[in-house]
């Protein structure tokens, strides 16, 4: 059995234990946390919960530590802190910050011989393996990706960042006339605005000005300015009723030439549909947790990310069983 | 550069030659055949098309052979030949059979230190990996292939074969109903007849009699009898006008459920529509050539799938190139 911990005990790490759950190779081995122990209650009945303070003494007890915590100011820290310590994965999704984290704790992984695995996810993650796939299959080819329709936390955050916001949520939504032209195959020019759009719902503060709030969230630079932004003003009862989910989703399509003049025209597309975006992305760092192991007793350390692991490796079944059955 | 040898120049083996242009890394080096080499016409210039019958001199010309015969009588005798002299990537698609032959070429590939990819393509290939990750990722779960809409070679040749008729062309279609229901995420039971229809079109023999081929279609065990089945009688002139394509297609679809009671669903769906089936398959191909040299200069040999590659090893980008652009 490979024994997991979990740092950190939000959405995510709440996820990770319900898909250790359904792993026949695996077991939970403890959570560990920053607040109080004893204040946190898990689902696993036995399962020590244990302050973050006391992790080091847990060196031989788990096999591979998955990170729980958050891309902006945790996971650069602990990251390289845990790699020194364990096998981890995290889901690090800072995509432009990804080649310095992968430095950081790359130095430490191969000091301490254990593998890191980073950004693991859906994207970056299955989206990022997607993308290279389908682009080296087909290399004269463009790929486009696509978010939604789901919640964005940043922009949900700046929204309620507004005077006069109590409360908001904010989805992104692919626009369906850019999917028909991408699926078409004919690999066009789409500007951000063509691409996407955005939706929020807002409940106002008492006494807030509805129209000046709407004016600050669309005329919003990076976050709004450059999407078509609808804004609707909603009571705090349908807001506690149809806006509490973490359903999201998302599509990496790519188009490509071949043949003769490029005259064949292909299209590879995957999709997601997420009735919990964290519940998904907790049962992908799982997969990679098992493939963490078999890397280890393959010889290889340092930091790696979904593109260095093969498929195999993240399967409970044997070589014999994956040809048999699934290839 | 990475030297390529084609051995079967047929539509596979001409989709690799074009596959080939495409890499910024590889470059052709010869074509080889069982045919007279002077009838044959291959497209890149300057590049030698060679007997079959010379092909062991070449060995220290050729890094990598990729294998364009078919899987009924080639392969199961060229790839463990051909893996005592060079790497070699085949697209072995007999589903049932693929143990038998993964195990005949191993040995060989062994006992040669080369690294021998098999069934290699889309199916086996490209959904095999959607299998193997949907699967690892939501083990609670139910994974659909559907195939189409596309020509199938096996059923248009039985359709042949009945009397009467003198050219004939079979499509194999999704039925949309049942791909509705998969993407609900509710893992229906689905019959073969609820998966699939066919749709035959027929060029009948002069004085041949219709209703009797319709009959004789419909009914023929195996290939029709547990299928709605849809036969046209078309003249040669529109047959070949519009049934020459090798267009094809499919999708694998996985739902899985996760958390608290299993109460989320999730919907992974990979799709790909293609123009050319044989130069969509010889693209894939290649990218597994470049992989078969990345996993022999890693010390790899033996005969190894799409599910021992790491992803990287498809890409001609370096690690770091990936992981700033593509993850």
């Amino acid at each position: 059995m490979i024994r997991i911990g979990i740092l950190g005990y939000g959405n995510l790490g709440r996820g990770v234990e319900f898909a250790v759950k359904q792993a026949s190779d695996m077991e939970l081995a403890g959570v560990f946390t920053r607040r109080a122990p004893e204040s946190l209650q898990i689902v696993t009945p036995g399962v020590p919960v244990v302050s973050i303070n006391e992790i080091a003494s847990w060196k031989d007890k788990i096999d591979v530590m998955i990170l729980c915590g958050g891309s902006a100011t945790d996971l650069p820290v602990q990251t390289p802190e845990m790699a020194k310590i364990f096998h981890v994965v995290d889901s690090f999704d800072t995509h432009a910050k990804i080649p310095e984290h992968f430095a950081a704790v790359d130095a430490v992984a191969k000091a301490s011989s254990k593998v890191a695995l980073i950004s693991v996810g859906w994207d970056p993650g299955l989206f990022s393996l997607n993308r290279l796939y389908a682009g080296a299959i087909l290399p004269e080819g463009k790929d486009y990706t696509f978010w939604g329709k789901g919640v964005s936390q940043g922009h949900s955050d700046a929204v309620r960042r507004i005077p006069g916001v109590k409360n908001a949520k904010q989805y992104t939504i692919p626009i369906e006339a850019a999917l028909d032209k991408v699926r078409s195959g004919s690999n066009p020019e789409l500007s951000t605005r063509e691409k996407h759009c955005r939706e929020c719902f807002v409940v106002l503060e008492a006494g807030a000005d509805a129209a000046a709030v709407e004016k600050a969230i669309v005329t919003m630079p990076n976050y709004f300015a450059d999407y078509d932004t609808t804004v609707h003003f909603i009571d705090e009862t349908e807001f506690a009723k149809n806006h509490g989910g973490m359903a999201h989703g998302g599509k990496v399509i790519r188009a490509g030439k071949t043949g003769e003049n490029g005259n064949n025209t292909h299209v590879i597309e995957y999709s997601i549909k997420l009735d919990s975006n964290p519940e998904f992305t907790a049962s992908v760092l799982v997969a990679y947790a098992r493939a963490a192991i078999r890397l280890s007793e393959n010889g290889v350390s340092g930091c790696k990310t979904v593109f260095d692991v093969p498929p195999a490796y993240l399967s409970s079944k044997s070589g014999e069983e994956l040809r048999k059955e699934l290839l």
